[in-house]
This record gives structure tokens, sequence and C-alpha cells, in this order.
């Protein structure tokens, strides 16, 4: 109980306080206290739901006070926020509803509480700035659910404010607070508050949905392999090691080899969204110990462009759909982090490596034919891309095969490319694909022409022996498609909780 | 190339042979090969597709050798799968077709290998046992697209037999091979494809769909929580170790803690559905070191009761979804594993856990009143729900506090009791729920309490101290909904790689 609300005595003082946790769970029993008589009976409206037709009528919200703004004894206004959308609700001094001590108890609220409010929807004649609701709740009840801490390590305001305010108000000569990257982070609960971040996991959300309600829809089938596996999982270095049961195990780089078992399991196509781990010291812009896979892998009648195919009508389909069902997320985001929306093609554009490093050489970017691509020269060849072609999304493929993994078909027509692709948007790779050698024989030969110890895959070059369909696949990072999507600069704004390098926690 | 296909010469040697790889590339160049030629231009027609209708049309069909079955030098039958389903196929001696030297080359083809059959489909006047398609395909052309080794580890006929076949066969005085768990395991590629593994997980598939679905439609925010965190989850000491970077780290054993914290940022209402890590030392039927979580939390206004209808609603929603669009599914797996359809009402039973404990005792069963129910009570329990109510899926709630996890909730009339709920189908637990504690005070009260070091979970409570609305959740394994689901008596069996604490392969 507050302190204010016990002082006052008489019918008023009913109106407000805090709710005590046992009468909280008190269902439906309006003799439990002021609040369950307050809200016995009623149906929660949802902030983001006060509109103009709820006029005259009384409502109940519950939200956090976004701020709070006392004018005087008799008056104070209060911004309640509920999943990023705001409502301005102001408390008068009302013979009826609202004594001083309720005022001064509204005014009172820390930021951050979660407050239930009985009210009256009334719309103003102006336009109101601080809140995104054009109607204000005339607050005639209001109780305390949860109280947030006084001062809090971030303020949501802050945190949301985009770097052109902050530059405009210096040039003014005001010095906002800038919350950097780490802070955000290490108070992450609070992070996500804002609107812009409150976007961006419901864009992720509904990413992770149209891939896989279009997989689905053209019979895929969703599988779960496990991360914990013995040996590495690609014969890479960049594993996480541990103790299984007293036998060496590792946690899966990718679902690669069991996605593949699957396909010789008679799945025909697959696919997984689940956690894939790298252990790599990679402190890049794109780089994470700890992401989001999503993973494809389908039988292939005759040729890779079968996954191209898919590749095309999949993130075709994903674009479109983001940009039709996503508006105000995507608003959201650019009102913090401005960006220009994805230029796409209905029918993406697909270049040969080939092809690539010669608009590089044309460019005057002299690199290694037969090499990887850098960081930077991808990069370049997205602006040639752009520039050329009018997109920033589209498919290199025909990758030369010594910088594929060892399970990589080489090109029937000159082994020294492979039928492999990498996917770029806004010049940053974001997929990366091939068909798969199926012959066994030929798997242990590409193996040890790489280096790998045949011994220690033998289980997954044994599933091929039992009779292995033609078969390609992908793999895509889920944070990556986001953050280029929304030509964000960090893959630690898309994931909710990073793991890098030095972050463990929270 | 076979040394069959060599050795003839003439038109009709291009009928049949071995696909050399550089060729199985080449598209759509018919001048490349034999079985370029043939497929240039054509469908593939799926095996399970082909009906009556097609009778008399020419198909492309690809699939594995089910079985050859010689009759003589002029005649061959075999029997193609594709994901289950079966086809016969007939090759004859046919001037215009084929040749002795082909119907050999039929007869000689090694089970499981992938072929592509060119035929005409004709419908027998008399039903095919041997195959789930009642059309037979006149075979035209064959080729072999991979070879799977002469000797298999599993028969898929083995493999797909029914305990029942097994004894029949035995009474009258054959053998029959039975292929153990442990085998079918090791050999899991081979495993899966029996009709009723395709089936189990085509229906895990849906489950995971049907939960995601029906989740997103209500609001819920999809999202990721890390696997890798510092400390354990949940204060467990079944936990796996590592080592992050220099930190000591474990593998979460839930995502509870991270979804609750991203209830605090806002989300609302918010699902995952992911690996959970489980070091235990458990070798029963339906515990796992690794299985899939299906993870929800949300807000609630005023009661755990909220959560416990989200569960009724969510579950009919799935086993209706279920029976209605996987009944070619479910009868695959009652084939090989006989199970009746669970009974479940369109309004789930919900009991409390003293009028389960009385419903006990007046069986004549004493348990403490005040413990947890073991797994044997939980089994006798669901006999008495299924006599008296007439139904295997129902929720018990009110547990008492002292058998649940530190965060729960306790009851607001009775201490002793708690906020909480399990779900069980045929007497098994498949779901734990609860209303979560919601004030870090109280939290940090209810850990120490329940002995665990309030440093450990710092980062946690603190979350709590930043404003927290009511909420509440709950986790299900996805393997035992399947399991249960469909009567199963071992989760190995509704998990594609099994992990448990002597199986980290494949």
């Amino acid at each position: 109980m507050s302190s204010l609300a016990v002082e006052e005595e008489g019918p008023l003082a009913n109106n407000y306080g805090d709710v005590p946790l046992n009468e909280l769970q008190s269902v439906d029993n309006p003799e439990a206290g002021k609040w369950s008589a307050a809200v016995y009976g009623k149906h929660w409206t949802e902030v983001g739901a006060l509109i103009d037709s709820l006029k005259d009528q009384e409502v109940l919200i519950r939200g956090r006070v976004h701020t709070t703004r006392p004018v005087s004894g008799k008056l104070t206004f209060l911004v309640v926020r509920e999943r990023g959308f705001t409502v301005q609700c102001v408390g008068t001094l009302n013979p009826d509803y609202i004594s001083r001590q309720m005022v001064k108890y509204v005014a009172s609220l820390n930021r951050e509480s979660i407050v239930d409010i009985v009210g009256v929807v009334s719309v103003p004649g102006v336009a109101i700035k601080g809140a995104t609701q054009q109607v204000e709740v005339q607050v005639r009840k209001l109780y305390c659910v949860n109280k947030a801490m006084p001062t809090l390590p971030i303020n949501i305001e802050d945190a949301a404010r985009s770097e052109a305010e902050i530059e405009k108000a210096l040039k003014e000569g005001e010095q906002l607070v800038r919350v950097n990257q780490d802070t955000r982070l290490n108070y992450r609960v609070l992070d996500v508050r804002t609107p812009a971040n409150q976007a961006i996991f419901r864009i992720q959300s509904q990413v992770g949905a149209i891939f896989r309600q279009f997989l689905l829809s053209e019979g895929f089938v969703e599988i779960h392999t496990p991360k914990l596996i013995a040996g590495s999982s690609e014969g890479g270095s960049a594993v996480f090691k541990l103790d299984y049961k007293g036998q060496s195990a590792c946690l899966a780089q990718s679902p690669q080899l069991h996605k593949q078992m699957s396909i010789c399991g008679d799945f025909g196509r697959v696919f997984e969204i689940g956690p894939v781990f790298r252990a790599e010291n990679s402190f890049t812009h794109r780089h994470l110990c700890e992401f989001t896979g999503l993973d494809v892998e389908m039988e292939i009648k005759k040729h890779y462009s079968e996954v191209m195919d898919l590749v095309d009508r999949l993130f075709v389909a994903m674009f479109d759909t983001l940009n039709e069902k996503c508006k105000k997320e995507l608003e959201a985001v650019a009102k913090q982090y401005p960006f220009e929306p994805l230029k796409y093609k209905p029918k993406t554009l697909r270049l040969t490596f080939e092809e690539g490093v010669q608009m590089l050489k044309d460019a005057g970017v002299e690199i290694d034919p037969l090499g990887d691509l850098s960081t930077e020269a991808e990069r370049k060849l997205g602006q040639l891309v752009l520039e050329k072609y009018d997109t920033e999304f589209y498919i290199l493929h025909r990758y030369p095969l010594a910088v594929r993994p060892f399970y990589t078909m080489p090109c029937h027509d000159n082994p020294i490319y492979s039928n492999s692709f990498d996917v770029f948007i806004r010049g940053e790779e974001i997929i990366s694909g091939a068909q798969r050698v199926h012959v066994p024989e030929f798997l242990a030969e590409r193996a040890q022409a790489c280096g790998i110890d045949v011994a220690t895959i033998a289980t997954y070059i044994d599933s091929f022996r039992y009779g292995a369909p033609p078969h390609g696949g992908l793999g895509v990072g889920l944070e990556r498609v986001v953050m280029l999507f929304c030509g964000l600069n960090n893959i630690r704004k898309t994931s909710l909780y990073p793991r890098d390098p030095l972050r463990l926690a929270p």
C-alpha cells in the first residue's frame, strides 16, 4: 500500500492506490478490495485500440507509466504505453472521482510502473504530439499493479531517440542522452521497450512465419536436428566443445549433415529453424556466436538451379509480405534508424561468379578470380549491381570449388567451379547454398582432398551408401535477414539477447 | 555404367542404364546422353499421385527400388517407393522398348537405389496388395540415378513390420526379422524410410505448425532466446557445462528466464520453439538429453486460469486439426503401432490437485497430499479420470508450492498451494505451466527459500525491478506430444536423432 493511499478516507479513496498482490489474483470477487471492485466484470481495452469511435465511453486499460507531467495540485498528465502504443491520460481534480490526494498519487508514480486505469475517452480538437493515439483518457480510477524502481538504468525516451534528433539538439546547444550499444544490451529488458525494438522483433517473428508458411505450402517437412553432436559438425575448428556424459561433444555449427541425412531418410524436402553455434572470435557488425539459422534441404531432379528457383520465390514472397503486413513496424524502425526500402525485382537477378569478377575488373577492382570475395569486394559488387540492374537483392552462383565446403558438387562442365551460390542483400551475403555431393565414394574423395579425416564423418558418408537422391539446399541467418532488410548497421540490434565473444549475458 | 548396359548395342540399349554423375547435372540438353534424352521436357509425377485417371498416360517417376521380383527372363516386377508411397512397375520383354538385357538389368537393381522410370499407367482388374497405389506402371525406360550398396544393414520391410505380424508368423512357424530400437537408431537414415516413421515426423511437423499458427493468430510474437547462458538456467544441477571464451557457461535447460524477461520487455505474449538440454541420467521411455521445447509466456490480467484457457483452446484445436489433416499419417502409424484415437473433450476438464489426491485416495491409493505425483500415481489418476470423465486429456492445477520451481506464484488464498498446473495425455504429463512471481523482492525471497544463490540470477531478478506485468506461461515437449497423441511407447520414436545419456550419434 502506498503511504498516500492509506492517508485518505471517504469514498474517493477507493479510486486509486497500489493493488496488493493477493487482491491481484482474486478472480471476479468484487469484495476483495477496491481494485477488484473497479475492474469487476470489465474487459481491458488495448492502448493501440483507443480511437475516436470510443468517444465518451468508459474504458479500462493496462499499461506502463511512460511519463508523468504534474501541472498543478489539481491536474496531472500521464502518458500510458502498451507494447509501443501510447495514450495521454488526464487526471483532473473532480468532486465525483478525483481527490487532491489522488492527483498527487498519479504525479508520484514511477516511470515504467504498470497501472490499470478506468477512464472516459475524449477527443481533443488538436493533434496530440506526445502519444501515438489521437484520443485522451479522462482518468476516473487509477491503480498501480506493479511498481518500477524510481531511477531506471535507461530511460525509454533516451533509448528511443534517433541519431538525427541528438545531432539536431546539439546544433541548438542541447546535449541529449545517447544510450550506447553496450548499455542497451546490458539492460536489454528496458531497451527492447522502444518502438523501434518492438518493431524489429515483430518483423523478425514475421520473417520466421513467412519462411515457414511458404515452405510448408510447398510440401516441406519441418525437422529438428540435434545441436549436441559428436565430433565437429563440418570439420571446422571454431566449435564450442563440451563433455557429454564422458564423451567429447560439440555444438552444431549448422544442421548441414543432419538435414542432408534427413533427405537420405526420404523426407524429400525439409527445413529447420534453430540455433547454430560459432565459436569464432569475430568482432564484426555481422557475426554472432549464436544465431538463428533458417535451413533448407531438398531433393533436386536435375540441377542446382531448382534450389535457386526456390530462393527466388521464397524471398521475393517474403519481402512482398513484409512490406505489406509490417508497414507500421517498418515505419517505427525507420523513425529511429532511417533506411530506404529494399530494391528488389519480381524475378531475382542471377549472375555467375565469373560475371561478378568481370564486373569488378571492369570497375578497376582486381581480385583473385578463383578466390573468395572479401567483404569489401562483395560491397563493391553490390554497388555495381545496383547501378547496372537497379536491384539490391541478387544471386551470385558457380563459385570456385576451392572456396566452398567439401560436400559441394563441382560443376559438371568445369570442376574448377561448383554448383553453389551466395545471395546478397544491400551488398552483404545472407544466404549460402549449393548442390551437395550425393555419391559416397566421391564425397569421401572430396573430404580427403579438403584435408578432413574421413573417419570422423563416417556416419554421414555412410548415409549415402543406402541410396541417395541428388539434392541441394541453403542456409540463412534470421538476424541478418532482418538487419539487412531494415538497413540496420549491427546484428546485435536484431538478436534479442545477442552472444558474441565477450557477451554471454543477459 | 553398369556392365550389363555397355554389353548391349542397338536402339533398345538407350532405354536403360546407370546415369553418369555428369549427365545428371546437364540441364535440358537432350544430347548429353540417353537419360537426358529420355527425360527431356518431361515433368516427374509423384508416386503418391499415380491414380486411375492417369490410365494409358505416359509418366516419368523417380523413387527407390523397394523390391524387385524377377519372374522369368521376360518379366520382372519392381515396386518403386517415394516418401512412403509405393507403386508396382512391370518390366516385360517388348520388341519396341524392353530387351532381355534390360529385364535382367531391372532384376539386378539393388534395393533402395534411386531410379527414374518412364512408363505407361495401367489399371489392373484386381487389388494390388504389395503397394499403396492401385495402378501399375508398364516400364518403357528405366535409369538408375544412384545405387545403394547390395546388402543394407536394415531392410525397410523388416523395419516396417508390426509386432502383431511378427507374432502371427511365429505362430505359423515362421521367424521374421525384428529390428530392435538400437539398431534402428544406429541406421536412422534407413529406419525413417518406413511408412510409420515417415508419418510420425510429418505429424511432428504439423504439431509445430498448428502450435505456431494458433499463437500467431492470437497476437503472440515468436522469439529466439540464447541456448548459451552464464550460470545454470533454473538453478538445476543437471546442466551441460562448457567453456565460453574463458567464461563458464551452460546450455539452457529451458527458455524460462529469457521468455519471462521478454514479457518484462513488453512483447505481451511470446512463444518459442527450440532445443532444450537436460544432462539428467534418465533412462526412461520418456526422457531425452535434448528435445524440442514448445514454450509460451503471456501477460495475464488477473488469474492463471487465463493461461489454462489458452492451453485448452490451443490443444483442442491441435487435436482436432491433427485428426482432420493427418488421417493418412495416423493410419500409417497405427498400422505398425496400433493405438486408439485420443479421447478428449471440446472443453478440457480441470481438476485441482486436491481433487486428484482425493480421487486416488478413494481408489485406495494413498499418497503424500503435498508431495509431487509419481509416474505411477499419474498413470493411475489418468485411468480414474478416464473412467469417471471419459477423457484422456485433462488439466490438474493448484499443485503444492513445495514441488514447483521457485518462480511459481503461491495461491493467494492458501500459500501451501500454487497457481500452477500440469496437463496430462493418456496418464502422462506433457505440459507444465504456472503464474510466475513478478514482484522482485518476493521473487528473491522465494529463490532463497528454495536454496538458490540469488547472486547467480541477479540479472533475471533485476528484470522485474523496471516494472513487470503479472504473467504466466507453459512449456511442452514436442516429442512427448507426438508420442502420447499416437500412443507410442518410447520417445526415441518421435525424435529424429535422439540424444540420451548413452547416445550422441548419428
